[in-house]
């Protein structure tokens, strides 16, 4: 019952704070901690579940605020239609349950990427405070020019220098210790232009989608070219998805027991890399199932795009597309990070649908 | 409020059905058939919410019920004062659900493994099949040691030889092929002393265990040595664990574009060995925490009892030791496969149970 209790006030309070919701620094921890409050006061009797279904009728009365922070248009229609398909009984296209299964990109469609990666500011922050504590380690030119905050010769480096960089500043501790460390760097941290703390640059609208297709009996991953256990830290908190479903690029790690105590240490090589064609790879790997559903906004992204949405029955392929300088970024063709040139070209011909950031959201990051 | 009928329904029909059962086919899937059967007669409005209501209440008067396969006994007193103390909010070993993770070993501890694990038969009649389609194959003497039946030359080429047999005769195809392959191998196939599908293998009581826990909140995952992809196809049916809770031993797999169809290519190289030290490092790849509970059954399974069990708070390690000749088989220390040695010797020191199967389970696989 406590869990019938939860989802009513759930919706209750998301409609209730979306529908015609500002600016505002409402997160869905808010709504974490409201509904832990409301919850408390309803206790667990009866009267709780006669109250949770009295919230329910009217969170369905309102069900005209489904995605309050999207602009009503054919892309809004488009994803509503496609969920009403799957989860319709009656329909030719309803999908199970347990085969409802949506994969999300992480960096440009659920949180920003401009200017840089978030974990590659973090990268930085740590390749800092690690010459800080060892000067040797700046003989390694990656190291020092991560150090010294030299982007320019960071990007120099090329691909094969950030992977180093990363492998580093990632590795010799042991996964206890790097959550730790992740964690008191997120609560810290600041975006360079935003000047806001990164927990509070991911999409509006898009964790309304999450929270739409977890109503509707969805599955959500996130299926990310960045570090897993990097995002798995905050990926709760920022969009509601457990660790245990976050797909990402990996090191190698092994166990060992240290003065009779196991740990799981980290090491500096590579073992998986989740982008381009290792995303397919990496959801059969983690899931064992075909998503219906994907969500991304790069080059990165496209053949998870091609492999969820190229078997039979109803599927739903989709890109953001970052074209609201004023809000935002604008970026596709020619971008550094987050390029998308096949992505749009192919689009139309494959049923993807397009999200324009400045015409199809009604709000971006509040 | 589907969700709460379900879960009614679901206890409900667990405890009529466990409460004195008789040697039968009981399985979860017969338990879903009539979950589905008993909602739709109920319906989704009031009435059937107050229906479930009332079958919350006689499940909960049934209580007496739990694990009715195992006998009464220290070690079924254990396993159940665990759950209470972690599923219990007023005790200081209270864990919150999201982190009630159980993991659980599958050849020998949810199912059966001997003469031989059963994926080997699988892999033994897979070389003959494909010898028999192309003879060329016989050349590699462990093709053809398994294609002839010649267990002792298979036995004799060691490790090497096996996984070397499990890479080729679990390669060269697509997953979905795979996948297609091994569900007619399960249909069709008997084991070789028992005579009966593998599909009727598995332990009773380690099924009761498994819906015991989720009924507790607990999330169960699969951590096998034998290969995922393998094991996927048949968990769900056999013990209501879904293909995304499965992690074991991979091979590489690659995605590419046939004639404009994507499909994922499984390549005879290994990935990971989800065996021994590797167990903890997969569950810390696939979950990303630490489990509270471990089930394992051979010395293959004692660093993933080592991980679980070291941690601050209530944990549980269990060993099930195979010594009942008459209903199933006896082995240990000297077993060619399923070695318990530092298991046994080890397990009063670091507060395991050891689970006789003789004494503590009144029945074995029916």
């Amino acid at each position: 019952m406590s869990r019938l209790v939860d989802e009513c006030i759930g919706t209750f309070l998301r409609d209730r704070t979306l529908v015609g919701a500002t600016a505002s620094s409402r997160r869905t921890s808010a709504v974490s901690g409201r509904r832990r409050a409301m919850r408390a006061r309803l206790g667990h009797g009866l009267a709780g579940l006669l109250v949770a279904f009295l919230l329910c009728g009217l969170a369905q009365a309102q069900g005209a605020g489904v995605l309050p922070s999207w602009n009503d248009g054919p892309v809004k229609a488009r994803i509503i239609a496609f969920v009403q398909a799957v989860t319709d009984p009656g329909s030719s296209d309803f999908v199970a349950p347990a085969d409802r299964v949506a994969v999300f990109d992480n960096d440009g469609t659920l949180w920003s990427e401009q200017p840089m990666y978030f974990q590659l500011a973090f990268a930085v922050d740590r390749a800092k405070a690690m010459v800080a504590s060892k000067p040797e380690l700046a003989q390694n030119p990656v190291f020092k020019a991560a150090a010294s905050g030299d982007m320019r010769a960071l990007a120099a480096s090329g691909n094969k220098g950030l992977l180093e960089l990363l492998a580093l500043t990632h590795a010799g501790s042991t996964s206890d210790a790097f959550t730790q460390t992740v964690r008191e760097w997120v609560r810290a941290a600041r975006h360079p232009t935003l000047k806001r703390p990164y927990t509070q640059l991911t999409y509006a609208p898009m964790r309304e989608l999450l929270d739409y297709l977890r109503a509707s009996g969805f599955s959500t991953w996130i299926v990310s070219g960045g570090g897993v256990e990097f995002l798995r830290v905050v990926s709760d908190e920022l969009y509601g998805v457990p660790p245990e479903q976050v797909i990402g690029s990996s090191i190698k790690t092994r166990y060992e027991v240290r003065e009779g105590k196991p740990v799981i240490v980290r090491l500096p090589e590579i073992d998986f890399i989740d982008d381009k064609a290792g995303k397919p790879v990496g959801i059969q790997k983690f899931i064992g199932k075909r998503p219906i559903a994907a969500f991304g906004n790069s080059d990165g992204d496209f053949e998870m795009l091609e492999w969820t949405t190229s078997a039979p029955g109803a599927r739903l392929g989709v890109l953001v597309h970052h074209d609201d300088a004023a809000r935002e970024f604008a970026y596709d063709r020619e971008s550094h990070i987050g390029r998308l040139v096949r992505g749009l070209d192919e689009a139309p011909a494959r049923g993807w649908t397009i999200v324009s950031v400045k015409n199809d959201w009604r709000r971006v990051h509040e």
